[in-house]
């Protein structure tokens, strides 16, 4: 029988797996070592490489903003050997032994740390991903099947080889890291049911991908990628914080999930916060969809000179992810209206509360339910490197395993040990 | 729109959930005491509704050891009473904050536990689940749709009930516990699809159930309930303590899954160490199904007057869950050789070995990748209450979420909370 290249690839991986479960940290830290160098002194075959990607991106008339996002050049390269060097430098989360404790019989029960085996990744056309998932699985003493988008294709295969050298100098298990190289759509469904050979599915994509994901698994799937955030101004909320949260949710970076979509706003502090929010975010061109409380507010407030994007918010303006300069803004009479409209709009990615109210925060905290809950800071604060995991997998917005960034320990499980001397029970 | 029976609870329950997330200890234990207080004193209609579906099964022909799985006695209740205040004493996981630490631009950041939400829990005869699941989940504070067998439906309405009539005296929001009525199968493949409503689906049952959740659902589901347990007699073994734990892990409950099925044992000592273990099994009728090394030593060493059930495997009585008083062994070479094997045939639930040697039980540690790994002990202990946890909602043998027994924390998730005091990100 043909095996099927993702069949031959699982069991490759799974049989890297075995080994790497428990291969050294010196081992490891030497292949990210080794993939850090070659992105530095070897760029030629990875630029050319890439050249031939964007030379077909042109072709196929992607925009600019795509061919952006494929492009690499000495300094991303060099980049990104930087966050390969910082996953190296983060303590190895396998093997840790917690909970242990030993039990009137005097067995010693705890839990071991370990690798959770084989992750599939289904990405889209960012090449740096290729990098940055290998470290962490390495590191992680995962395998790792990697399945990029077809306009980065030479552009991963450049860099898997790189990684792929490394592994083999520093003597990391055959089939560690595997690039699948076919781009037919079908090969993903296979990966999803791959039950017995991969353990884990991250696909880092739109919607669409996640839903594809989700329906079709039988693998259990990481989801997220969807964020519609809130920032909430409270009553006792200090504005000046709340404009430059505001500010910075917005505008930091429009086009990711963890950018703020709505601005709920106290009806108390409405008429002095608005206006001051609107104003900075003119600077940067922010379109503003508002309710009827916040449009008087801004139509009254607005002065002959000022270039402000205003326009009536319609229904589907809330719960939605913009990913752009635009921005829905709703007046709520109190914190309970706050928390209602975020239980049923929000996609439990990132949500703020802007207080200086004790009592205001801590409901804040307690009763919002997602995967990052802020006081008093920006959401675009939602990421593997600013909470201090080194990098990333991905932002996971479900709530089984990992919920959030998910960095090294996130791609981690345990196993019970259970040290004895003969017990046996009674 | 007529919404079925599944769709109303389900919305239900997620009502409820928001609001169990954060209610307080005081009532949750509160409710739990009285769930015991009520399967102490108002046992009438409980037995009374159990007499009706142990007429149904006997009319149905079950058999006397289904008939005593679903049988309730006031000492059963009475035992029922006592688990639930055990896990009434247990800490509260809900709330706890942990890896908190502050960053270099002040930002506190650190996780937070909470419910993961709705559960879905499918189960087959026993009552006593309704129970205790009902319990685990109502102090994680969780909410819950249970989905009992239709054998035992008239006891799981009456224990639900009560549960039902506790959780409303103490005030738990309506909706926290719910009984499908409906024993129409299909409503099963529909909690399995009811994304948005319900975070976890677990199955209690057999693989038939497992397989079925697995290949259907597009929620998590927990899976596990397969257990091919080996122990692992090394020739640095204890060969007293071997016996006593082979026996205990075959012989102390043979139909559950942390039973032992396979006995391997080190070359070196099988001639000395199968027949004292043939020996002791044969006191309780096992059946031994033997590789041709040890059915050699054994035929070899069987005394006259012994009654050993001793005959040669065969290839699938490897990686066979045997549930009963029979068990496959094989001898082998070395350490080497029985890590293979496990890694072949096992199932990553229990494995075990028994030895006196210090780099093998390491080695044993490191390498067996299983919910739960023991040196010198039985594999029967893998479960919720003897390791501490009070009880368990199920036995993990999947890798993501929770491994091994599943009890209050393992019904919780996280979310991170960041408190600030105006950080943006640069």
């Amino acid at each position: 029988m043909v095996q099927s290249e993702l069949a031959v690839k699982a069991q490759h991986a799974k049989a890297a797996a075995r080994r790497l479960a428990f291969t050294s940290t010196a081992v490891k830290d030497k292949t990210l070592e080794g993939i850090a160098r070659g992105l530095e002194q070897d760029q030629g075959a990875i630029l050319a490489a890439n050249e031939l990607d964007l030379a077909a991106g042109r072709a196929a008339g992607l925009s600019e903003a795509m061919l952006d996002r494929l492009l690499l050049n000495p300094k991303r390269l060099a980049g990104m050997a930087a966050d390969v060097r910082s996953v190296a430098a983060l303590p190895d989360p396998v093997g840790e032994v917690f909970e242990m404790r030993t039990l009137a019989n005097g067995l010693q029960v705890g839990k071991k740390r370990t690798p959770v085996g084989v992750l599939g990744v289904v990405y889209e056309s960012r090449p740096n991903v290729t990098v940055d998932i290998s470290a962490l699985c390495l590191k992680s003493g995962n395998a790792v099947i990697l399945r990029g988008g077809k306009e980065a294709r030479h552009s991963n295969r450049a860099l898997a080889d790189l990684v792929i050298r490394a592994c083999d100098a520093a003597g990391v298990p055959e089939g560690a890291v595997q690039l699948i190289e076919s781009t037919d759509r079908a090969l993903v469904g296979e990966m999803l049911r791959a039950n017995g050979l991969i353990d884990m599915i991250v696909p880092r994509g739109g919607a669409d991908l996640h839903r594809y994901c989700i329906e079709n698994a039988t693998i259990p799937v990481i989801t997220g990628g969807i964020g519609v955030c809130h920032t909430y101004v409270d009553r006792e909320a200090d504005l000046e914080k709340a404009v430059n949260i505001a500010y910075n949710a917005k505008v930091q970076r429009p086009t990711v999930c963890n950018a703020l979509d709505t601005l709920l706003v106290h009806r108390d502090v409405a008429a002095q916060c608005l206006p001051m929010v609107a104003k900075r975010w003119a600077t940067a061109g922010v379109e503003m969809r508002c309710d009827p409380r916040a449009l008087e507010i801004l139509q009254k407030s607005r002065g002959a000179e000022e270039h402000w994007k205003i326009r009536p918010a319609r229904e589907d303006d809330f719960g939605q992810e913009f990913l752009s300069l635009v921005a829905s803004i709703k007046v709520v009479d109190n914190l309970d209206e706050a928390l209602d409209h975020i239980y049923r709009y929000g996609t439990q990615h990132s949500e703020a509360i802007v207080t200086e109210d004790y009592r205001a925060a801590m409901r804040f905290l307690n009763e919002v339910d997602a995967a990052a809950v802020f006081v008093n800071a920006s959401t675009r604060f939602t990421d593997g490197g600013q909470f201090g995991l080194g990098a990333e997998v991905a932002i996971s917005t479900q709530k089984l395993h990992a919920r959030g960034p998910m960095g090294l320990k996130e791609l981690t499980t345990y196993k019970w040990i259970v040290l004895g001397d003969g017990q046996v029970r009674p």
